[in-house]
């Protein structure tokens, strides 16, 4: 008699499998799901192993395209970044694995969904509130916080034999831990590990590559490199790109960052294609902007930043500040040429049809329709506050 | 018969040099002061060419010490950056030199200041600020938003053929007009000149340096080249320092910035020692710092860059602005171990005595005094609120 | 020969006469225009009198519509409040009142704009930044900064010399020179007047009245006053809701204000419908919004005042901040009781059909969905920090 | 054979009288703790009580004096209202109260503390973070969390027979539930029940009466009534404060708040001290704040306002921002007449030694050091940004 169906975030990997089958003897249907939000992966073996391991359905779900253009976009509009360095590539999967997984639950019914994140990391709660804000009555398995099951696997060595002793595959070179952290826009790694995704600076190419970004309404349109056209960034021509950008050794750091349960962590990311993306983009709304409307945005992106990193893409405010950079992106088109080189982007240059840039306004040789007495009276007015302040200190210090 | 006493700040170029002639011409006496922040300048002929031309007297002021300490240590405590972008190089160098301005003003009994920033731009509004704030009575002659002087001075040929009338030495290979915006920090440019202080990223060496640098409060202590101690970034020994950073071609950027009076201006800098005192402070800071301590201060930071950028430096809100920050520096103590590498900054490392960073408390292997069922209920109570609002909007969703 | 057209904004007192015969004096050809925004003004005899000065065209142009529905609604979904006291029924009238008037100098092909609002004040800068804005090359007179009339009108006496030698008619009671500042909102005072919109709460009745407002998407749709129903706070029946919140005393305030010019001010203001509206517009407010989505909300309200207060609705960041605030008052419906009494608004209850208000979910007497051990998880992951945080101290403290 | 000792926040009610008892069945040995912050309390009678109960020790602790000068002020200082409305009074009393039931339990080698607070309430987050702020170590006992404790006391009349069965005295006349919520400065009500700490508005006395209020750094020094010098607000003398303030109903509302756990709930509550002092110190902070320093300040004020309700009074971030608001109120001395009458407090006028607010520069009168042509100036840079804006439009429009 089954306990009921579990949807199971599965990766492939040794602990998921696990958890697969541990669930499977503590008596429930399980269903796999393994998202393509461009990692590789073998999806063909993922998929014959978990059936081999006994799930009752498996499904492979290629999230890419509603991934780049739903998730990765209004973070670029939002120049989303956290704690001004993380641009925050394995947060913003999240909700989007999550709900499809949802989705699948509510389709076969299924009244458990399951994942295996960690009980200290961030990962569990972005992949939580998801469900539970898409799926409010779902319950969650989340066996790295269940006692029996913690106390139980307590080290990799535990893993091991329990995979042994249930045929589970065991990986003969053991595959990185990170492997679910690995998807279109980038890669996070054990400190331990070794970069992956890029190449190091130091064996870079020894000449830059020069890009082209087209974007409208703050989303990336189409992206020249060395003038051949790619379309979309993320589109299935994507790889080029991203080989280009990787050869360079764009995006990469090593931070300590906050976790939202309180705890600092250390974290070595690469994202080479989000941190052309971030400049280019800050370059093309810097120079279409107004000036006011743009520090009002950077406050909501500051906010958005932290919605997206604590897990909350599906609450009201994040539908709502979302919303807000969207509308201010609305005349952030253009095209922005830049380099990369050795790790580094540098900006070239930018044109835009809807520019506040007004290069005879701001020339020194023409005055056009700007005079500039006008200044004096500026600096005066803001000056009156300044002069009464200095006028009270002056009274105060005369007096003492 | 004299109209009083201005104190001109004087660069030694073209432009300071006729306005120090056109202001005897109309009846000042004029005191030139030159300041010495770091720009690589002559500055005894600088001190000969004003008595030649007339000054009454001439300051020429070493402030690279209080510059540092006064102006650059704070802003690096703030994380100042404007627009994301841009750290401020010109900008915080404008209050210090005023500052002394208006003392040799107040000193020598001017009731006049003049300068020579034109009536487009940021300075002209920080200079003056400054002057108003620190001298209420002053007056300030500024030229270029003078019509008879900008009249009878409409482009660079006015001001040479004025020159050679009056005997004021004129360059043979013109100097770059940005000289006054040179300084220990920065160096910024018109948008066609080329790079000056640092090297092309193509050029630099093919191995990188690696710097240890040390902050107290949030203030950088030293800074170790390669294990060779030197002591204080900017000290007398801050040319090695410099030429390090400088030959790796750190922190160049082309960007288009929102000035105070409204319009966008392109602006091209090279802040080769900012931008890894940035990037080291950033990482001492949010290692040591608490992360909500540090979100207030962020926010502040953001301000204080606004603040500084715009010209208020001595203002009421900056003065309580920079002792809020400080404060928040108060345990931002440690070393950051960082590579510099063909215009990139990588951080390797940090250690602090005052860490907040728990590697037992973190580390996936060792519970320690963490329960992982409390993430349970941590999640749970923060999704009663998104749990609440897919209620709501399913009721409605059901009544339509 | 005429120097061309001035539209100038006319308010049939004093001021505003002298202005109008002093620019035919100048040599403009003269349009008046006067907005009813609902203050008490003889509006035919302001008509009769400015074309008996000689002015070309008379426009009397009633607003009250689109001032009510384009300016005061948006204010009240925004919670509008500048410096935690002042509703800024002054503020909101003004690009309301200067939109119309650069509609008809377009119409009427005139090159100039004019006003009586004073150098020293707020009114000035709201004016024209809408002018400018909606006009950028229009011309501005305005008297009160130019030295030949602001010295040649030094004090009242000169005006009333001025009238009387050009025929202006002389009030015999002087009209107090707050006129202008009346509006259906609110009015403003010299310091010295006496309240004059609203009774005074001592002399107001000794019971009070009982009003239900419903909201629709954060805006007033109707108001029942002791059960019978009046359409439309403002409409034509509006006389009726502000006799009964004019007699109750509701919303006079002394001040001291900050004036974007950089001066503190004293102002005295009556504003009793926009009192209840904010009052009755929180509690919904706060009633259906959920808590993040109103505190991301609250922020851009606070930022809405301020450009309001300074005169920026028709900018860039105005319309965009007006946008977002729009939208998250998109489940702002439903009634909110309240009694008027001696000057205070008393909430005594609410209904929406959007509340988040669960009341089952927040008894004490029914579990409901909600488990109690949660809490517990939740509250030791928020201490996770607090608790690191003294670990540290505690580590310096026993190494001292 | 004893399971430890438990420091027992004791309130002499039916509630924590049956969490002795319980916890004592359950093998502690209990020392209950009760604070005076002002409530009227027969603290005698409570204290014999917990001794017949078999409390170990009994402490009844004065806290008046501290709760008013180290929670209290600074709360003033911040001008701390939650939600635009509420004034924090029970939340301010939290951690006054659970610091000093850690000073007990640390002192007493307590390794426990519990407490009656309910699991869908502020209260227990706020008790409990303190805690482990200030004692980390410590462990918390929340009957109200443990099913074996709540499922067995699902209503009032389970409690009620506990209490027969175990001696419990039981009260005739149920004392409201609410009684721990009464301190110095505010009352809370559960919604039903009657208010009991200020006279109804329509009962209170038909004329006024008139306070002056003084204030240096910000904080309340003294209050005049009438004529007549009360030392210090919460002093001894306070009975007399108050009992005018209540006499006039002042400070009464009636909300819908969220609550940190996500939920709304309702509340009324009684502030009448708390609504004087915040509106007197509003005024003379305005008055003597320069306009910026007091709106980051204000901004500070929304931080420490959330910080407070949720319960973060003892956190890295609170103690920063209670630093930095302190530094802001340095020049906030003078004095504040107003009058309290019918529910309203009613702002006279105010004085300082300290205040910004210059007579003669605002006056209409006299020019005195201000030019009026600034302001031209001051208004078209202001407006260089929108003209360009509109221009930008303009261009799009006659494209389309």
């Amino acid at each position: 008699m089954s306990k009921g169906t579990v949807v199971l975030a599965y990766s492939g990997g040794l602990d998921t499998s696990c958890i697969l089958v541990w669930l499977k003897e503590e008596g429930y249907d399980v269903i796999t799901f393994l998202a393509n939000i461009g990692q590789e992966e073998d999806f063909d073996a993922a998929k014959k192993k978990a059936e081999s391991l006994g799930a009752k359905k498996v499904f492979i779900e290629d999230l890419r395209a509603e991934f780049v253009e739903e998730f990765i976009w209004p973070s670029v509009q939002a120049s989303a970044i956290y704690e001004d360095r993380y641009l925050l590539g394995t947060s913003v999967a999240r909700p989007c694995i999550a709900r499809r997984q949802i989705q699948i639950a509510r389709q076969e019914g299924a009244q458990y969904v399951s994942h295996g994140a960690t009980g200290k990391g961030n990962d569990q709660i972005r992949f939580e509130l998801t469900c539970y804000a898409l799926y409010p009555e779902v319950k969650i398995i989340a066996p790295w916080r269940i006692p029996e099951f913690y106390n139980r696997f307590v080290g990799r060595k535990d893993l091991m034999e329990y995979a042994k002793k249930h045929g589970i595959p065991v990986p003969v070179t053991p595959k990185a831990p990170w492997s679910m952290d690995a998807n279109l826009m980038h890669i996070s790694h054990a400190p331990a590990d070794l970069y992956l995704m890029t190449k190091s600076p130091e064996d870079a190419p020894n000449s830059p590559d020069v890009l082209e970004i087209e974007f409208k309404k703050g989303v990336c349109l189409s992206v020249y490199i060395s003038s051949s056209h790619v379309v979309g960034l993320f589109s299935p021509l994507v790889q080029l790109g991203f080989m280009i950008q990787r050869r360079h050794g764009v995006g990469r750091i090593d931070i300590v960052e906050n976790r939202f349960i309180g705890m600092k962590s250390r974290g070595i990311y690469e994202t080479p294609g989000g941190t052309i993306l971030y400049h280019a983009h800050l370059d093309i709304e810097t120079f279409t902007l107004d000036r006011e409307v743009r520090r009002i945005k950077q406050g909501l992106g500051v906010k958005f930043a932290e919605m997206l990193y604590n897990g909350f893409w599906y609450s009201p405010e994040c539908e709502f500040v979302r919303h807000c950079i969207d509308k201010s992106q609305e005349s952030v088109d253009g095209k922005v040429q830049l380099s990369v080189f050795k790790g580094q982007v540098y900006i070239l240059g930018r044109e835009s049809p809807k520019s506040l840039y007004n290069e005879e306004l701001v020339s020194m040789d023409v005055q056009g329709d700007y005079d500039p007495c006008d200044a004096s009276g500026f600096i005066k007015i803001n000056a009156v506050r300044l002069r009464e302040h200095h006028r009270l200190q002056g009274e105060h210090r005369s007096k003492h």
